[in-house]
C-alpha cells in the first residue's frame, strides 16, 4: 500500500477502504508517513468529504492510536458530556454532579483552555486544593465510590489526533466536518464512556457560527458515535451571548454552585437542565420528560449540591467553598464598565467578550501563559436589556490594573446597542436524539 | 503575510495576489515555508485552479527563483521548441538546425530522459565526442557564431520548480493545468528565448491521454507564455504511435539525419516541418505558408543538413556521422519480432513500446541507470499496415541478449491486431497560434 495512491483516490472522490485509512493513521502516528502527504490528504478530504463508513473507521483508528480508558466495569452507566466550546461555559461543573447523584458514572477527562477562557480543568483548579491529576487507579476507584471523578487529560490519549490536529491547524484544513467529527469522537471513544451527550454550540462565541453548520456537525457526530457503538445525543445551544453571568475560572465555579443551589434559574440553568436530562435519559434508558423531572428534583432536593461537595472533597479540594464563596479566589480589583449610550442591548460578540476576559487574565493566549483564577467578567446587562448612559454593563475582575483599559475597550466593542428591543433568540435550537 | 492565510484563501476559491504568490515561491525555495504547507496549497490549487493572472505570476516567480539565461543579444531571433514528451520524439534534432540555418538562434538547454527513452541530451551523447556541457560563455559565443548550441541543463535553473515538482510528484498534485503550465513555462522563461513553439502531445504515449486535455493545457500554456511576454505557438500532435520508425538514442540520431537528407518523408517529417514552420513564422514574423516554403527549401537544398554538421563539429562531436552512419554506435544484437497473427495492426500503446525500448537499455528506470546508446527498436510495421503471421513487426537492438525475451513480450503486448483496416488518425490535431 502506498500513501500516494490513498491521496490520489481521495482526490478523485473515491471511498477509502478501512485498510487504507488504518494504513494512513498508523503510518502517520509512527512518523512513517510525512506531514506533506498527510496535509495533501487532509486538503483532499476537505474538498471531497468522507462517507459515514470512512469517518467511523477514521474515528476508531484515531481512538486506537494511543491509550484508551476501560470503563467496562460501569456497564451502561458511564456517561460523558462534551461541549464544542463557548464563552462562560461552566455546564460540566453543574451537570456532572447532577448525573452522578442520579446513578450515572461520570469518569471524565477534561481539557485545559487555549484562548478566551480556561477549560474545565482550569476552572476546577480555581478550587483550593483540587487535584486535577489522579493515577488511573485513583481515578477509577473514586468513580466507583462516588460516581464522579474529573481530571485533566493524562497518558498518551489519541496521539494521532494530536499530531493531525496540529498539522490541520497550520494547513487550513481544520474546517472539515468529517475531520472535526473524527477528532472529537476519537477522544470520546478513547475516554471510554458508553453514553455521550454533545453540547454543540453555534453563534458568535462558537466554532460553528451558524445553526446550519452546527446542525450538520451535530448530526454527523451523532451518526458516527452510534457507528462506533456509543449512545449519543446532541443538543444545539446558542452561543451568541456568553452562557450565564460569570466568565472566568473562580467566577464560573461560584456561578455553578449558585445554579446547583437552585438560586439561579436563568438561561444557564435551562441549558444545564437540558444537557443533564439527555445524560440521564441515556444512562437510565428512560424518556426525556421522566429524566427531566429527576434532574430538577436533584437540584431542588440538594442532592446534586451534596454530590458537588463530595466530589470536591474526594479530589482534595476545599469543599467549604460550596457553602461559602469566600473560600474561592477573588480579584483585587473590580471595575465597572458603564454604558456609553441609552437604548437596548441588541447583541454581543461573545468571542470578543471572551477576549476581554482573557486580557484580564482568565485565559491563555499561548500555551505557557499562567491563568489568574480570580480574573474575569460578571455581566450585568445582556441582550434585550434596556440601558441608560452610565448604567453598569459589567464588572471586570482582575489583579492587574494595567489591563483594565484594554479589556474595557474590547468589551465595549463587543456590545451592540440599538433603539428597538431585539427579538428573543431561542436558547436551544434542536436536540438530536 | 502568513502562508496559512494564503492556503485558506485559495481553498476558499479566492484569487491570490502577486505578493502572496511571490511570498510562497520565495519562502518555499528558501526552505522557510515547510513542505506540508506547500502540498496543502498545491492540493487546494488542484481543486480551485488558478486564474490567468495568478498563473502568469506563478510562472514568473518560478522563473526568477534561480539563474536565468540572458538572450537579449539575439533580439527577436532566439527561438526554442519544447515537447511535452513522447516515444521516438527526435524532432529537436531536426527542427533546431532547420531554424538555425534560416536565421533563428537556437540556444537550447535540454533535459535528460527518465522513463521510456532518453531525452535530447541523451540522444546527442550518442554522437561520439559531442559535449553536452559548455560554459555559459562558450554556449553564447557558439550561438552567435553558428546560430545553434544545444546543451544539458546547467546551473541553478528554476530551483522552485525542481523542489515543487518533487513534492507534487509524491502528493498526487502533478495533474493540475496551472501547475503543469507554470512548471513548463517557467523553465522556458528562464531559458531566455523570445519565441517558443510548444509540441503538445496527446495519446497513449503522452502525458495527456486525450485531445481535450492536451488542448486545455496547450491553450493555457500559450496564454500564459504570452502573458509573460513571449511569442508562443502550440502544435497538438498525435502520440498514439511512436513518432517515426526508430526508438533509442543512436537510432534516433540516424533517423533525424535521414529526414534532414530528405530521404524520409513520413509522419516524422510532417511533424518536423510543421514545428519548424511555426518556429520560422515566429522569429521571422512571416505567415506560416511562407515559413513552410523556407523550411522545405532548407531540407531540399541541404542547408539544414550542413547546419547539423556544423553544429555537431562545434560541440566536439564527430561530424562524419552525418554522412556515414557507421560512425554512430550500433547494437551487437538485432532481433526481429514476428507477427503472431494475420490481420491489420489497428493500434499501439506507445507507452508500452517505450517501456520495451527501456528494457533493451535505451532509457533509464531510475536516475542513476546508464543508457546504452545503441539500444532501441526499429519499427517495421505501424498501425494501418496489413501483416501476415511471421512477418517482421520490428527489430530489437541491444547489447544485452538476456533482455530480448522480456522486451519482445512487452512489445507484443503493445500491438493491437484486428480484421478491419483502422481509420487513419490525424497527425496534427490543431495549431494554436
Amino acid at each position: 500500500m502506498r500513501m500516494y495512491d490513498i491521496i490520489e483516490k481521495k482526490r478523485d472522490g473515491k471511498e477509502l477502504s478501512p485498510e487504507e485509512i488504518s494504513f494512513f493513521i498508523e503510518g502517520y502516528t509512527k512518523g512513517e508517513i510525512p506531514d506533506y502527504q498527510a496535509s495533501a490528504l487532509c486538503m483532499a478530504i476537505y474538498f471531497r468529504g468522507m462517507s459515514e463508513a470512512e469517518t467511523v473507521t477514521l474515528t476508531e483508528c484515531m481512538a486506537r492510536s494511543g491509550d484508551t480508558l476501560d470503563l467496562s466495569d460501569f456497564g451502561e452507566l458511564s456517561v460523558d458530556k462534551h461541549s464544542t466550546g463557548g464563552v462562560g461555559d461552566k455546564t460540566t461543573l453543574i451537570v456532572a454532579p447532577i448525573a452522578a447523584c442520579l446513578g450515572g458514572v461520570v469518569t471524565k477527562m477534561s481539557g485545559r483552555g487555549l484562548g478566551h477562557t480556561g477549560g474545565t480543568v482550569d476552572k476546577l483548579e480555581a478550587i483550593p486544593g483540587y487535584r486535577t491529576s489522579l493515577s488511573e487507579e485513583e481515578f477509577i476507584s473514586q468513580s466507583k465510590r462516588i460516581n464522579i471523578a474529573v481530571i485533566g487529560q493524562t497518558g498518551n490519549l489519541t496521539p494521532a489526533d494530536k499530531k493531525l490536529y496540529a498539522l490541520r491547524d497550520v494547513t487550513a484544513t481544520v474546517n472539515s466536518i468529517p475531520l472535526i467529527t473524527a477528532s472529537i469522537m476519537s477522544k470520546k471513544l478513547a475516554a471510554g464512556s458508553k453514553n455521550i451527550v454533545l453540547d454543540v454550540k453555534y453563534g458568535s462565541g462558537a466554532f460553528m457560527k451558524t445553526t446550519d453548520d452546527a446542525e450538520i456537525l451535530a448530526e454527523n457526530m451523532v451518526k458516527i458515535g452510534r457507528g462506533c457503538k456509543r449512545n449519543v445525543t446532541a443538543v444545539l445551544t446558542n452561543m451568541n451571548v456568553p452562557l450565564g453571568e460569570n466568565i472566568g475560572n473562580a467566577l464560573e465555579v461560584k456561578e455553578a454552585i449558585r445554579v446547583l443551589k437552585g438560586g439561579q434559574k436563568d438561561e444557564l440553568y435551562e441549558v444545564c437542565v437540558a444537557l443533564a436530562t439527555e445524560m440521564v435519559a441515556l444512562f437510565k434508558k428512560i424518556p426525556p420528560d421522566e429524566a427531566k423531572k429527576l434532574v430538577i428534583g436533584a437540584i431542588d432536593s440538594g442532592a446534586a449540591l451534596s454530590k458537588m461537595r463530595e466530589w470536591i472533597k474526594a479530589q482534595g479540594g476545599d469543599e467549604r467553598c460550596v457553602d461559602d464563596e469566600s473560600y474561592l479566589p477573588s480579584a483585587a480589583v473590580i471595575y465597572p464598565v458603564l454604558s456609553p449610550t441609552d437604548g437596548y442591548i441588541t447583541g454581543t460578540d461573545a468571542q470578543l467578550i471572551g477576549a476581554s476576559a482573557m486580557i484580564l487574565g482568565a485565559g491563555r493566549e499561548s500555551k505557557d501563559d499562567v491563568i489568574d483564577p480570580s480574573a474575569g467578567i460578571v455581566l450585568v446587562k445582556k441582550p434585550g436589556d434596556r440601558v441608560k448612559s452610565g448604567d453598569v454593563l459589567c464588572r471586570l475582575h482582575t489583579s492587574d490594573v494595567s489591563k483594565l483599559k484594554e479589556a474595557e475597550k474590547v468589551f465595549l466593542s463587543a456590545v451592540k446597542f440599538g433603539e428597538k428591543e431585539p427579538p428573543k433568540e431561542p436558547l436551544i435550537y434542536k436536540i438530536i436524539r
